[in-house]
């Protein structure tokens, strides 16, 4: 192990976030060093990967063999290995609650990429951090965008103001929304991603899951955490301080950005990216949000703002009915109306534990299920 | 004199900045106490506002009896004081240079909305300063945005962006300007300044002056200071670093704000000014400067790059200008000629010391007149 290189742990490294991490540690090779690699399914990428990274840990979800010099460990280890100095957390769904908490624990400096950690259990990872001296950094472009504004700043947020693109549907009728297809919400106007967040981009839950995780990482209350259409996702999101200045952070669309300054943080360093043309991308424009249009987005601030176990049933519940409808299986708008259900039906239980927020995660899942097997959806053929 | 407060002395009370700084520190009594101000030939203004102030100490350039309870002194002996904890720098011209040197050697917190004193004086300004470590603060909105921008950074700056609201004859086609009345040149389409600053807006000189003042403020080399036409004034400059990444600070135009800024730095606290409503403000556009149509601006840009006594003499000659075009004695195309004639006659000196720059700057005072009277300019009657 090199000394004056950063450890860094990439849970999650096949996907689109990983991806995007081992580009800026390749670029970086005499600042970052791999030591832990996690992934899903996708075993051959891991294994290219370990190939190039040749990290001492991995781990992978589906059984393989260790390649020569690396050792299978879970990910709970990999995270809170005494050597580990930055985990990132770019799993999906709830794969990341617990190796984060782990990293908690041990005190590390945790970059998370994954929303549904923090939409789940926000308090607990919030507390324990907090507790544990453990730093939580942002790396989706809004949060990362907020928390370069507030660098310096000692005095409280007045406003967050979280941009959203609108996804490619924004300038659709509502009427028009039902017969979207598949094909179509896999093409997001400005961002390139998994297919689960650009479907939750296309119906707006992206940005609700968006406000969730701003109010935990910056305390900030949801009243004061605004959402602004911003079609071309060059300002990433803005701050207003108390004396009503606002602060915005800018570039074009691209996730090596706040992915590098989560790495580089708090200092920053050279980057590849092109530099933003401002008579190119001129005129920015902001509208309000159409609610009524999008009614994942409320679902979502509704759930936030109730709390408990009410934020994990709005993630399991939409991850399975996104699932659905990238099967075919339902439409657009019934993705809304399957999430809508669950959450009804959950009884909710204010400042849960882990333990009860997977089991609502569970029971969600199994619910929202339900509700699509008992419902009038049709099945929609390919 | 009481404790917890901050002690200011405000230089220029009588303009638009210092009639604007006494209406902050009406609005926190708790905060600041004024123990001297300081005008020019406004005795009356100034009578009336040591009457609500209460200050120590004053001075007027125009002869008058101290009023009871205050002392006249000189404005080097106010800014100096031992008491005193902020000097704010709001006169116009070149009169603010030998206080503010006062200060700086008094190792004070100082706040310049004077930007002469930093175009005529930079290096001495800025050596001086890091000496005496005494701090410098900007109060121009540009400045003001690009300081709350770098505020909890440690990396290199990579690009200033300094946004210009492009006057009020931006539109115009160079034809036209010739025509160009005292009447429309007041006419500021975003801010409410004095006279001669919006003179400098309308021809883009203040542009040149504040990318002067950004390179002596922020220590960044010219080229790296890029100058863009926004027309609104909502974005009022922007910054970015090494990694690509862009921040601006944005609010409707108000001098309150960043005058504010300045003496709460390096907090922030409430201010009454109206909350920025993004979606009323959209579009924001960003358009490249048309250099030919304002040759003042390249003029003030190269003087800068010159260095030396080439920004007094720029300086110098253009309040010469100004004043002839408000005195209606020549056209508004006429400031620029004037100026570059000046400029072309100066024999320039690097590293002026004070005598020197004072002595440039008579020196083209006379030779603008001398210019403007040999000239074919024609008398404009009103």
């Amino acid at each position: 192990m090199q000394k004056n290189r950063t450890n860094i742990v990439l849970l999650g490294s096949t996907g689109s976030i990983g991806r995007q991490t081992l580009d800026i540690i390749r670029d970086n090779p005499d600042k970052f060093l791999i030591t832990g690699l996690a992934a899903g399914n996708n075993v051959d990428l891991l294994r290219e990967q370990v190939k190039e990274f040749k990290p001492r840990f991995i781990y992978a979800l589906k059984k393989m063999k260790a390649p020569p010099g690396t050792n299978i460990i879970s990910m709970e280890d990999m995270a809170s290995h005494v050597d580990t100095d930055i985990v990132i957390a770019a799993t999906t769904g709830k794969a990341g609650l617990s190796p984060v908490l782990s990293a908690i624990k041990a005190g590390k400096r945790i970059a998370i990429a994954n929303k549904e950690v923090l939409v789940m259990a926000g308090e607990i990872i919030m507390s324990e951090a907090k507790k544990q001296h453990a730093q939580i950094l942002p790396v989706d472009s809004e949060h990362s965008a907020i928390w370069q504004c507030v660098q310096g700043e000692d005095t409280e947020i007045s406003r967050i103001i979280l941009t959203a693109s609108g996804g490619p549907f924004y300038r659709n009728t509502k009427s028009t929304l039902k017969q979207i297809s598949v094909e179509q919400s896999l093409k997001h106007p400005t961002w390139k991603m998994g297919k689960k967040v650009t479907i939750d981009s296309a119906t707006l839950m992206n940005k609700g899951l968006e406000k969730i995780e701003a109010h935990w990482l910056f305390d900030v209350p949801y009243r004061k955490i605004e959402v602004i259409i911003h079609t071309s996702s060059i300002v990433h999101s803005m701050v207003q301080f108390i004396d009503g200045s606002i602060k915005s952070q800018m570039s074009y669309p691209d996730m090596r950005l706040p992915i590098q300054y989560a790495l580089s943080y708090p200092h920053r360093f050279p980057s590849k990216l092109p530099q933003l043309d401002l008579t190119q991308i001129s005129p920015l424009t902001f509208e309000a949000v159409d609610y009524g249009k999008f009614p994942c987005l409320s679902l979502a601030i509704t759930a936030g703002e109730e709390g408990g176990t009410q934020p994990a049933v709005l993630c399991a519940a939409d991850e399975i009915a996104v699932q659905l409808f990238l099967e075919k299986r339902i439409g657009f708008t019934d993705i809304a109306k399957i999430v809508q259900g669950t959450l009804e039906k959950n009884t909710n239980k204010s400042s849960p534990s882990l333990q009860e927020i997977l089991e609502a995660d569970r029971w969600a899942r199994e619910t929202a299920m339900k509700i699509y097997k008992k419902s009038s959806f049709k099945y929609k053929r390919k």
